[in-house]
C-alpha cells in the first residue's frame, strides 16, 4: 500500500515587532488546537514531555488504489472517540488530557465532553496517570486547566440532574488559568508541576 | 455533525471444551493486533492498566453531510504515524509500544518500523517512559517482548550499513518471550513488571 506523505502545516515563528501587543492578543485567530499543538512541538523540542494529539477515529469502509498512485479512502465514517484527545509523558508520568472551547462567556457547556472520555479519565486517575481538562473561553481570551478530580463532581452534579454546565465563577474556583504566552502558547507544564511534582 | 456509531466487533469469550488445545494452538486464526487489543480490554476490566491502540492517521479532504444521515468521509489518504500503535498508563507510569508481526521464520525485518516511531521511543525513554517494542513470528507462534534500550543497537546497525533485520536468534537473547494465555492473550505486564518494577 503506497502511503501518500501528508505534509502537515508548519507555522514558522516570526518574532513579532510588538512583543507586548502580541501577548495581549495572542489568544485571537488561534484555535485551542493550534495553540496546544504549538505549545507540545515545543514541549518536544525542548525534550520537556512527548505530548501528543491522537488521530481523529474514523471507520475506514472502501479504500481505492490507484495505479501510481497514493491509496484514497473512498469511504469512512467518523467515530465516537473512546479516549481523549491527548497524552503522553512528562518526568515518566502518564499524562491524559481532553481541551475544550466555547463561545459562551458565562459558563462551559458539559456537552462537549463525551461520557467515555469521562470514563477514560476516571480510569486514568485510578492508575495513578495525571488526568485533567483545559476549558477555553475563546469569547473572553480564558484558557483554563482543572485537574480530573475538581471537574468530576459537576458531571455528577449533571447526571443527578443538576445544570448542565459549569459556570466561569465555579471554574475560576476549582482551576488555574493558563495565561497566554509567546513560547510555548499555553504553559500548562508549569500548572501541572505546582499541582503533582 | 451527527457522527454514526460504528459498533466494534466484540468478541464474546466462550470457554473452550478442551482448554489444553486452545492454549496450543492459541495463536492460530488472531492478528497480533486482535491479540493485543483483548488483552488491552481484560487489564482495563482488571483495573491493571488502561492502554488503548491509537487511531489510524488519515488527512481527511472531503466530507459529505447526508440529509437524515451520518457525515461521510468521500476523500481521505493514509498519514505516516508519528508515534507507536498502543500508549497509556500503568501503575502511574507511562507505556508506549509498537507492535509488529512477520512469516519470516529466521529474522524479524526492520522495514516493519517506521524511523519516525524509532525517534519517538527515543524521546519517550527519555522522559523516562517505558517503551518497547513487541515482535510476533507468526509462523512460528512466537511473540517477544524487547525493551527499548535493547532493540535500537540492532536499528543502529542497519543505519551504520549493516543487516536490515534481527536474527532470530538476537531476538530471543536481548528479549522475553510473552506466551500465549487464555485470559489475558498476551500478558506482556507481568514481563514489564519484572523489568521496571
Amino acid at each position: 500500500m503506497a502511503i501518500r506523505m501528508v505534509k502537515k502545516s508548519k507555522k514558522e515563528w516570526q518574532k513579532p515587532q510588538s512583543t507586548k501587543k502580541q501577548i495581549e492578543f495572542g489568544n485571537r485567530g488561534m484555535s485551542l488546537e493550534d495553540d496546544l499543538n504549538d505549545t507540545n512541538t515545543y514541549y518536544l523540542a525542548q525534550e520537556r514531555a512527548v505530548i501528543h494529539k491522537k488521530p481523529t477515529p474514523v471507520q475506514i469502509v472502501q479504500v481505492d488504489y490507484p495505479k501510481r498512485s497514493s491509496a484514497m479512502i473512498k469511504e469512512a465514517y467518523f467515530k465516537r472517540p473512546s479516549t481523549t484527545d491527548y497524552n503522553g509523558v512528562y518526568n515518566g508520568k502518564y499524562l491524559d488530557f481532553e481541551a475544550k472551547e466555547t463561545k459562551n462567556k458565562t459558563a462551559f457547556p458539559l456537552s462537549n465532553f463525551h461520557p467515555h472520555q469521562i470514563e477514560h479519565m476516571t480510569q486514568v486517575t485510578k492508575q495513578e496517570g495525571i488526568a485533567f481538562v483545559i476549558t477555553s473561553f475563546s469569547g473572553l481570551g480564558e484558557v483554563y486547566l482543572t485537574m480530573f478530580d475538581a471537574f468530576f463532581p459537576f458531571w455528577e452534579r449533571m447526571l443527578q440532574g443538576g445544570r448542565k454546565s459549569i459556570t466561569l465563577d465555579e471554574i475560576r474556583q476549582h482551576s488555574d488559568q493558563i495565561p497566554y504566552g509567546l513560547n510555548p502558547r499555553l504553559d500548562f507544564l508549569s500548572i501541572i508541576d505546582q499541582k503533582c511534582f
